[in-house]
């Protein structure tokens, strides 16, 4: 379907071709690739440890199965709030242990992926680093599954190449992620690409993960687009949640309200399960109410 | 959510602050932005009697209610097949006696309105004509509904703004359509933008159909992207059909052959009632019968 | 060097391989893809006599050697102005009867291609134009240069198959005109993309102008654009003026003053010189003078 | 002209509000951003001793005054060659002994910075890796002058917000560097925006240089880019060279011969003169021989 000898060697690893069969990638009790559908959620930065744990506790009591957070934050501007750094990665690990939810988190260089690699289950990769072929090599050599994002501008073979780089240099427990391109329109911060979905599982063997939060970047349109990324066959969801958008350090404009999020699960399931794909359960309410009494405390602190 | 000051007069006419509910275009028995999803479908060019009248019950027997097939063809190079114009829209108005399908079918110019507003029952805008301004005045003096498609780089601004121009000038029975829009990636024919749905429904009381088959220029992709549309909140669907796509004289690879359009329409049903949208019924055995005595007459003549 | 057998057939009429030689595009005492740089310069829209007489004194004596006016325009929003048509025609035949420069002005539409061209030395289309087919059609077989503007987001393929149809019916005297794409930059309107006029020459035969008004959207980079646009080896420029950009009732921030046009031109008779192209001479004081009255008259009417 | 203030901080450290009088980058006795024109030259990738030395010696007689190679090289695809490392840092070294050019290279990690440095006057950051924050800040700490390059769908807010990154950490020695972004166009590699040397002059005090070499992947559209990057302002100009091209390791269709970038040196003289700008003196013929010597060693190797 796609010319793959424009400019230079194919992908070989990652391709169907090599590998007929669709890639699962294992960790914990956690198959991404499988019939079980995926959501990661959290917040976009941690910000404190009252913030992280209720979400991490409203996101799985809501089905989500993977807790993100960003410690080491890529900001556009020098004067943005740049991420707790390690001190983030330590409270990921505490909601990991009050939840038991792996965590996925961003690492931003080479020099990262040892340190980021002790706290985190998912290793992710930004857009913006998606050629950074420094940090791919490394991360071939590191012992987490990887989450490679779409760059902001990437062809679909120039993604497959940077998945090949993780690949070629030892590690094949890779999961693909469409972010949205930039494109003329404004009215959303990217568009959302989704027959690239169809298109990665013809040409690829690895799964992928779709993020309707940067793909939109608006809050509005993320439950839309959930629906329609399931409907397109991803394998699963990564999105923003906080429990007061208005106040997040970053990113509040499209991330999710707790509720918001408890809604979009419940509103994905039978779209899910006309894919033939099961979400993990909502849990019972106790859990339900903890994440109050955090707030509070966050509400205060922040 | 956009600005809509940005240069010039707004939109008014087709905005939500005018009217805030949603505009149903209605039109012998049909409903276009009502609970009902509306599958419009047929063949890029109308090419044979043969052709079109097979595809039209085809389409129709699957739970189509509209009729699509080009007679007025814009092609890029002058040395592609135009289109049978006047001949083409007579055949599609025997289709239409034939199946009782209403027919949407495209006008090229200002000049062709009058006697394409003759034969069809929706005059369709092409993209490369979004912003043909003599076309779309000469249409709001039209006593048709128009189905105005975005164009290849247009904003959502300028989109509804061509919208208003029609409205403006007199016909407020106006249908908008997302076919995608052109980026750098060449994986597909162009990035088919569905977050602009949402988007369009907040801004806009106007229907909105969207088009897989141009949306993405491949027949493997127009499936999941039909489901996506209908997840991401579509009032109906433009698909390329064709009882022999290998054949067609414009745009087979795209196009879907009859029982990829009969499992197509299959497929989205569940979709379409997890929206709260009815699609028509499939039409019993012997209409589904006689297409395949119009197939060995148009393999015959092609 | 680009691929010409990408989808259908490729262009011949307008391209190297069918006529090696460089077309001259001539008509009265002008050669455009000749040894003279020809700028055409005038208002986007001819909004009063005095306003288009005082514009066409003042780029005569400049240099320029055509003057340019819209008197059909094309605008984004129904609520702005949409020029003074007919009237607008008449205008510019006087400002060309009291200072011999030919015309040049957008036909928006085939039916008004007879109309135009009563009037007009140049028909111009514009580039949400450039695949109006029935309008590339009816120009075939007009008796008028054509200037064809290359579409926002066309290809140079698709925008050569375009001036393929003038040629194919009929008409063999086009100008190609490169005006900006549209891309995810906004600090200018458009993108200039310079590179296409090397490009252009490579693949085809006929003579490429350049838009630095269109091609930015903002006064100050017209100076720099037009200077890289002689550099790059245009055959020529067309060039935003007006009496009073402030007052423009279109596209005033990216028109330039008499006294900047007059700059210009200074600004690119040796760069001019460098390419090997002569530029008209500037005109002696008299005719500097008149403006200015007419300037009275102007500023006294609007 | 650009809002500076859309979603976060906008750059402070890098603008004409901030610093109203231009930049002067120096280094030895080279001045980026005065009226000296500057010419950056030399191959993509270092291969080999023979093909750097002579290509420095030719380059310099020709009067380019700093030496580009490449020794890290950031690669679409893991099995394309990835440079020679700390051996072509040596080799780029060697050739600042025996011709006196300083010389700009590549830096692909934060982790490489100390190391590259060792060796290279200039280091430059390149598009896949401009919003790579890690590297950007570790810069700021650097005792040599950066040129970053845009990244490939950067606005010019975002470049000038990474360039702020290397200022606020300390470096205020910093060269921006124009080199193509992407967009639909395919018949050359990247659209060059030659806009933006006006624009960022007018939003910032650094100085400009332009990549014709990747900003049209094509060694015919070079030369008139070239010129055109003079006639827009820019401070100098970075250009792919190879003592033969058709067996270069790397970009070999975008890089000159050393004959066709004297004669580019020639033909850009003239338009820096016009601008008000010299370029470096070509040398006497005695070099110019060296390089042939060379050069048969070089052709026996390869």
């Amino acid at each position: 379907m796609i010319s793959k000898t424009n400019g230079s060697e194919p992908f070989k690893l990652v391709s169907r071709e090599f590998k007929p069969d669709k890639s699962i990638v294992k960790f914990g009790d956690i198959e991404i690739g499988s019939n079980e559908f995926i959501v990661m959620a959290g917040p976009c930065s941690v910000e404190t440890r009252e913030q992280i744990l209720e979400t991490a506790q409203a996101v799985k009591a809501a089905g989500a199965r993977i807790l993100r957070g960003g410690a080491f934050k890529p900001r556009t501007s020098p004067y943005d709030f740049q991420g707790l750094e390690e001190e983030g990665l330590k409270l990921l690990a505490e909601a990991r242990r009050a939840t038991g939810l792996p965590i996925i988190t961003e690492v931003l260089s080479s020099e990262d992926v040892e340190l980021v690699a002790e706290y985190a289950d998912i290793l992710q990769v930004g857009a913006r680093n998606m050629q950074n072929f420094k940090l791919l090599k490394r991360l071939g050599r590191a012992q987490r599954p990887v989450m490679l994002k779409r760059g902001m501008s990437s062809t679909i073979r120039e993604f497959l190449m940077a998945a090949e780089y993780i690949a070629f240099h030892g590690n094949s427990r890779i999961i693909l992620c469409e972010r949205g391109i930039r494109t003329f329109e404004t009215a959303t911060r990217n568009t959302l690409d989704l027959a690239m979905v169809p298109v990665l599982d013809e040409l690829s063997h690895l799964p992928v993960i779709v993020d309707p939060s940067h793909g939109t970047g608006k809050r509005k349109l993320v439950m839309p687009m959930a629906k329609a990324a399931v409907a397109v066959g991803a394998d699963g969801l990564i999105v923003e949640v906080h429990p007061c958008p208005e106040k997040a350090w970053s990113d509040g404009q499209q991330s999710l309200s707790l509720d918001e999020f408890a809604s979009l699960m419940e509103q994905i399931r039978p779209y899910a399960a006309l894919e033939g794909k099961r979400i993990a359960a909502t849990e019972p309410g106790p859990l339900r109410l903890e994440p109050m009494a955090f707030g509070q405390g966050a509400s205060a602190q922040v």
